[in-house]
């Protein structure tokens, strides 16, 4: 890679349906399920084999260190929400990711959030991303 | 269908991916999870829109009143299970669900369940099941 | 106790808060979290330090393997739930807990629950249930 | 008030145990469940009979619209973990939790949090913060 050449992603598509569990009396989703559905998204956007054998073989997993979430419309029961997913690779150690959910008619994205990850491996420590399997 | 005709299902088939947010520290799947992977496959068979529709338009929607639950064989991240459904009406008000998880390589299910369940109102009293809802 | 002595317990009480978290759209406690109060006051009623020692030091581990739960009453955010629980081992392989969710002002419970628990090492092996950690 | 008066509050304490629904597979708390914990820090800090009568007799509830938050440390299956929250009133409209989660032998929080919050009404419209309900 040259002087100024970064690695990053192009945009993931990932299809969450909002079920009874995903929601609260206020008769919308729990703040904090979009975490889970963003997970999700990044997880289909690696690949759950990978990461299964990233686990198994090398010991190496995935940590959330930063989160900024801005909830902007409310979701409810029985909608179904695309999940938009980038990344981009900050020095050796991040994994910066853009991540929204919008509604089916949405104008604008329903929820919004930037979500720092970093390597860790079997006993917490922090280890540099492992770029290899980040190449699609 | 003749004179003891009873309205029974087809067999339906979900998929369910295994995520981080599904195990616990012990390496398998968190036991009441397979309850909302079987709720999840309920509200597909039926129709997330129509059980909308159900909750704004009549005021009705399913409540669950008993589970009687199997735990098999442990499932692990990142495994896709086969969620099988099929629901039997019993009597008016009741609607009984027989569910299996499969893991893709299964031999037998992992995880299976009887499910009933009941219609109530928003204000929580019983209703009979709305069976026009339950024609496919 | 005689002959056909067994091991049972006294009833231990643990006390649940109803959290925005746990309810859904419908306005009342969403049927799966019951599993998990009735896990938490199992943890409790063996204690979480015993459980953890357990794992670290022997690699054993309870693991859930059948559950029947009757929902006789429908519980609303902000209620505080008395989680009333009784043990009785059967043979050497399983624990057999009773169970039962009570509202403040409850005449009967409104969640009852028999939840079977073996006891597995971290191969997710079958092992006697270990009986020296359950003498309160 | 006076010129420069600013509503905000004394730290709150309250106490969350980490039970297995709240670990994943990697052996520590799954990152959504910080919100969860402080979500329940906060209904006990503003009192849940309070937020049960704001919802049911003034039709106003109070709903998450920005989160900003970063996890320093992993925290494992039972432990437990002393939450302390601030929050200070924003204009008319915002309340600003500041959220920590403290290990019990922590020298710096594990997890801290800004959590943004505004009031609405039941048809999800953006209402004032009622003030009258913070006064402890």
């Amino acid at each position: 890679m040259g002087v100024e050449e970064t690695m990053h992603s192009e945009p993931f598509h990932f299809s969450v349906d909002v079920y009874y569990e995903d929601t609260d009396f206020t008769g919308v989703v729990y703040h904090a399920n979009y975490l889970k559905f963003f997970e999700r998204a990044r997880e289909h956007a690696l690949g759950q084999e990978m990461l299964v054998q990233l686990w198994r073989e090398r010991g190496l997993g995935f940590a959330v260190y930063k989160v900024e979430i801005d909830y902007i419309e409310a979701v409810t029961f029985g909608e179904t929400l695309n999940i938009r997913s980038t990344y981009e690779l900050v020095g050796e150690y991040r994994l910066c990711w853009r991540q929204e959910a919008w509604r089916s008619e949405g104008k604008k994205a329903a929820v919004t959030a930037v979500i720092q990850i970093v390597c860790i491996d079997n006993h917490l420590q922090l280890r540099p991303i492992p770029t290899d399997v980040l190449v699609n």
